[in-house]
């Protein structure tokens, strides 16, 4: 055929799969796994998003990429994208939450623009907002919240864990703070916050894999969401809520 | 029918239906559409979203009810949602963005519940997050941005334009920070954030209709961006989005 003497144009589509429940994948998003070729996706991807790809679309699982941590594997992630779309295949990036809501999707959008590679972005619901919400949180309400900040609890760099955060203007904020990846670091983040002047009797939620059916959530105050969290064994992955608006979970 | 003699259990679904490409919308919420038997819905959702609705599902603009603003149309809104959840009625009440960010989501589920009525939230992309995404700012970046704050550009109450924030610490705040309905405090945001020592030669960007084809990204600093939406006569709606991402703006 004709069409076969010239190069299909490529294009990786950086691709937002959402906070855990998979009906919570967008339109757009379900759109390209069914026309992908590829599908370049994490470790924590409901199963069920990967059947919307066509049988005979190629898998990546690079939440696996055996003995690499880190920058390492993330430009290794970065080389197989730019090879993929050189090639000319659809390919579908599936992150978890969103893409720009520290999904890395920013340092992939770079790395393929510097190739000379199509990308896209397809945002998806972010778990640092669907997660309080599934609680029963509205991380903004008039009279209580006006604004909500999402945060790393996790080192960027791999350096000392405080994520290199203003822990005194965080502490200030009249709105809620939400901490993702939050577990790891959770006597820290604590710490910080009290230290800075938050007061401990504010009240405080750790849900963890929120929207999915394995939702489980913890509320207590910034003062006591660590020793409470410590007597139940919670495991990662979670997210920290503070705020005045956490008392409404009670309520809703 | 015996199934008639029971009278059925209503269910209010508020759903965010994104922040403007309808495709954006999710399965879960496209799922609560096609099932309704009423749509209470704001002004400005776009219309092909209502038309995954049932012909014969009742739609309610509640973008335009007369005569009323503010805390009266809201109770107004309640009591609509109330009355036909408590009728038995599946309805979707149908909102930009998503319920809980700036939706007020939370004083619905708060009446609703007060009312005895059932209610579930299914969240929706935020436009405070994928309106920067679509005009390539991703809000986080490794090395660059480790929190992204999301605050109103407008006083929730109807009083002082300050909406309640402590600007001092938005001022601080090393992460992104993203301003919705920032069109007609423009001004104020700008000049609150220099008078507490955010640097005028920060990047900044306005994105009016983020996502939509009538999508439009200004771009510039902190200092001068009032100016630039001045001499182009900018209009409303549109996200104010102010950190050291916004750069990538032009890279990506």
């Amino acid at each position: 055929m004709i069409s076969e003497l010239f190069p299909r144009t490529g294009l990786v589509s950086l691709v937002g799969a959402g906070p855990g429940d998979p009906d919570l994948l967008t339109i757009k998003a379900f759109k390209r796994l069914e026309r992908a070729d590829a599908v370049v996706h994490d470790r924590l991807i409901a199963r069920v998003l990967l059947d919307h790809a066509p049988p005979d679309a190629t898998r990546y699982d690079v939440g696996k990429i055996p003995g690499r941590h880190g920058a390492g594997r993330q430009t290794e992630i970065n080389d197989l994208l730019i090879r993929l779309g050189a090639a000319g295949l659809r390919v579908v990036r599936l992150k978890g939450g969103d893409p720009f809501v520290f999904g890395r999707g920013g340092e992939e959008a770079l790395a393929l623009t510097e190739a000379g590679v199509s990308w896209e972005i397809i945002p998806g619901i972010s778990s640092a907002l669907a997660a309080p919400a599934a609680a029963g949180i509205p991380v903004t309400h008039r009279g209580y919240s006006g604004s909500v900040t999402v945060a790393t609890g996790h080192s960027q760099t791999g350096g000392h864990a405080d994520a290199g955060h203003d822990w005194g203007a965080l502490a200030r904020m009249r709105g809620t703070l939400v901490f993702l990846m939050a577990m790891e670091n959770l006597d820290l983040i604590v710490y910080r916050l009290l230290d800075e002047g938050r007061d401990g009797r504010e009240p405080a939620a750790l849900v963890r894999c929120g929207t999915t059916t394995r939702q489980k959530v913890l509320t207590g105050t910034l003062g006591d969401i660590t020793a409470r969290a410590r007597a139940l064994r919670l495991q990662p992955p979670a997210v920290l809520v503070i705020g005045p608006t956490v008392a409404l979970a009670h309520v809703l």
